[in-house]
């Protein structure tokens, strides 16, 4: 079933212990569509400038990924600047422009009007909230935020958690969400808030789901399902995992005929497998090019990677 | 077969978010024998001082776990003071008084001789170096340190890393021994410096088997193998976590007839099943009074926690 996704497409310049990339496109909903489409259809929503031409536009178009629902608008697409150059596991931003963004408005195609799958990438709540009030046919809807919107604008945010099905973030948003530094006691606080499940992201340690009652339907009770990422000899750029692991799960569940547990915890395993290629290489770069034999191939690695006999 | 431990038999003072206890039973050699007594026989050599009696010894004797190799000195064993209230995962140290510790030199009982297993628990790596030459039945040898060790005493553990064929040490750690940040090449590094397998630890995120050539006799390349932690609903003091890995992970490889894969990633899960069992007490409370059953129940709850249908 297809995916509907909104969030941010951009041009990134990036600084690693490898080497520098200017303006090479990125941004959440990128890096998420192109994860996903190697699982089902995907249309993005989103806002670029006049730099977003030919070159980007074949990137999508090479994955099937309906862009209908990108509006070009005068100006220049969301840009940011980040290095990794101190700490591989941490982006210290040197600049953001949101440029086209700041006004951004989503707007859905009457093409979209059937996806089944939603995903809420990390922008301003109220503009997720408008996107979910106005998909009532979604019967999955998966989010992401970030540090600044639990701080900054935590109502709206709390307005918008009421309607995600499935929330994916980090350690510390989950804490900082929370208001608890216990996994556990974060993780109950978190789903207390409206989602029916809870995907805490561990960058190089993997993720960890946690269930709330109505996660599966006619079960009660289910245990904390943990998934591990691959210890990788070589990380060129990090940017883009977390998006990319969204993209691989949330793409994998839309392929299945039904959210069970056991189809929830492939799907962390496809998450982890669609991170771990992105920073291999610079950007979209790794995304762009893969062979669905090339991700079964890396998922039994993964699984390989904790299965005991 | 039978194990012996050289390291810390001490009394640890320690202030967590949820309390306070003082002059507990505690040390590296403790938490490693107790860890290790619910699989096979377990022998310490240490030292203690005058406040050492026989509330200690009964600990021991409870267990099963023989003591000989315990010497006892004039003046204070081994304090160690240590508070979590400002961050869970990481101790601060308040006091550390080496008393009679600072004199040690350890003595191997005759009734130890017939020991194959050997575990070297974090302390001068002199030390460990003296207890692994004098053992030459010993067939496998573990090991741990610690950042003081490697910074301050580089040359000394070095020659220790050459007799020990599994190194148990913590993510920083094995980033500092290498001088590399990156996982997989830091491991490697490990490797060259003597270990056949190096186990990272990642606290509440598990830990990660590297293995080199000589890993398991007859197989050329085995995966890197990640054990996941539980998350847990309350961590009351986390001090010994890691020795009790080790004593978990040591004691099940030495209950078994041959070191193979499989045996290795069992005894990972055993680790960390003896680690959280630690934390959820102060000191080393829980792990006096475990049963098998109690063990072999949340074995499978670990296991359960990633696995695949």
């Amino acid at each position: 079933m297809a995916i509907t996704v909104v969030g941010s497409v951009a041009f990134d310049t990036v600084e690693t212990p490898s080497g520098r990339v200017d303006r090479c496109l990125a941004g959440a909903a990128t890096y998420f569509a192109l994860a996903a489409s190697y699982f089902t259809d995907v249309r993005v929503i989103g806002v670029v400038g006049e730099d977003f031409g030919p070159e980007q536009e074949a990137v999508f178009a090479a994955r099937n990924i309906d862009i209908r629902g990108i509006e070009r608008a005068p100006g220049k697409s969301f840009f940011w600047q980040g290095s990794y150059l101190e700490n591989l596991n941490e982006a210290k931003t040197l600049q953001t422009d949101l440029n086209v963004f700041a006004s951004f408005a989503p707007k859905i195609p009457e093409a979209y009007q059937d996806s089944e799958f939603l995903f809420l990438a990390n922008i301003d709540p109220v503009l997720q909230k408008r996107v979910r009030d106005a998909s009532p046919q979604a019967k999955l809807v998966g989010g992401d935020t970030m540090n600044y919107w639990i701080n900054d604008h935590h109502a709206n945010l709390l307005e918008t958690l009421k309607g995600v099905d499935i929330l994916l973030i980090n350690d510390t948003e989950t804490k900082l969400l929370a208001g608890d530094r216990n996994p556990i006691k974060a993780a109950r606080e978190v789903l207390a808030l409206g989602p029916k499940s809870l995907v805490v992201k561990h960058g190089e340690y993997g993720a960890t789901a946690f269930f709330g009652p109505k996660s599966f339907p006619g079960r009660n009770n289910t245990h904390p399902f943990r998934a591990p990422a691959l210890p990788l000899a070589e990380v060129i750029d990090p940017t883009g995992a977390g998006d990319s692991f969204a993209g691989g799960f949330f793409g994998y569940i839309a392929s299945q005929p039904e959210l069970t547990p056991a189809v929830f915890k492939r799907a962390m395993f496809y998450g982890g497998v669609m991170g771990s290629f992105t920073v291999e290489r610079f950007g979209t770069e790794r995304l762009q090019h893969l062979t669905r034999e090339e991700i079964e191939e890396r998922f039994a690695i993964f699984r390989e990677l904790t299965h005991l006999d």
